[in-house]
């Protein structure tokens, strides 16, 4: 089963918590063991699996990321965001996360951000759901 | 199949080669063909996969990971420990190995690591083997 | 389905585009619906998706991995590679990819990079086809 998630950013490098809406459509896919599949089919943005409780915690990483690229203005590509284009790769843009008990198998303090590193834009996240036998 | 694994580490950043413990799961599971899916469900640790042969890699990596924070004491998050998180999300917390004639593959220099870097801790490492019909 | 795809770098950092020879794989499983998993059994290469339209995307991913290493001579791994090493765990060495409809679900811009950090080498990259029911 496949699902389309349409997910906005409003900054210019955002992080946004999709956890709920992952795991509705886990829900709904009625599968209880398995895994869930995420995938991002755009170059400037990514996702990770980190905690949700402090929010300073997804603004330090934007923070710390940001800081990784140094100049940016050394970089040749002419669309000038080549430095969101390597945090996207930094990041990565697929996840697997186990379904356990018909939920997503996340630890207690962990959520599943989507981050765009080139925004605001409207973009989306794919979802798959594969069921164990 | 699932089974959990637990890892304790000693230091403040360490690498643990879990390779073999790994390995005892996937030859219990009876699996010949698929794949290992691990999973680290927590928000300061991660895995990855690089060489065993000389300890100096994982070291260097610690190293180069720890050296890509800069000054940590200008993040926000209010217990400290955000650059632990950057680097989870940096190496990322999960892995899809393949599974062939009853082993996992891995090429002749990769060990499994997991990493911890706000320790020491005891954690767990999450473990599923998925078989192909 | 397992298959090897054997990929040569000529420099000593470098990022192969690998898109179309895994789209050939695909194509070739027959499978119509599933996940296509990429793994490189090499502690010195990694994989990653990116942008393939304009030729300084991945230059600038190379200049970008390359000056987060800071001065390489720090690092003690007798081999003198160990910078090699961490972008290969930066990147991670495995992926997954969706099909749909018999070919690889990429987003519009995304090509699939094969990276090599101590080259140049003759490296192999594993697939593997798994076909949804």
């Amino acid at each position: 089963m496949k699902r389309v998630l349409a997910v906005g950013t409003r900054a210019h490098r955002e992080f946004v918590d999709i956890t709920e809406r992952v795991q509705e459509v886990v829900r709904a896919s009625g599968v209880r063991e398995g895994q869930c599949l995420l995938f991002v089919p755009h170059t400037t943005a990514g996702l990770t699996i980190n905690e949700n409780d402090d929010p300073d915690v997804p603004r330090d990483m934007l923070t710390g990321l940001t800081d990784l690229l140094g100049d940016e203005s050394r970089f040749r590509h002419y669309e000038g965001n080549a430095g969101a284009h390597l945090l996207s790769s930094l990041l990565g843009v697929s996840l697997t996360i186990f379904i356990a008990e018909g939920e997503l198998a996340l630890g207690r303090w962990q959520a599943i951000y989507f981050g765009e590193f080139d925004g605001p834009r409207q973009r989306e996240v794919w979802v798959r759901i594969v069921g164990e036998d």
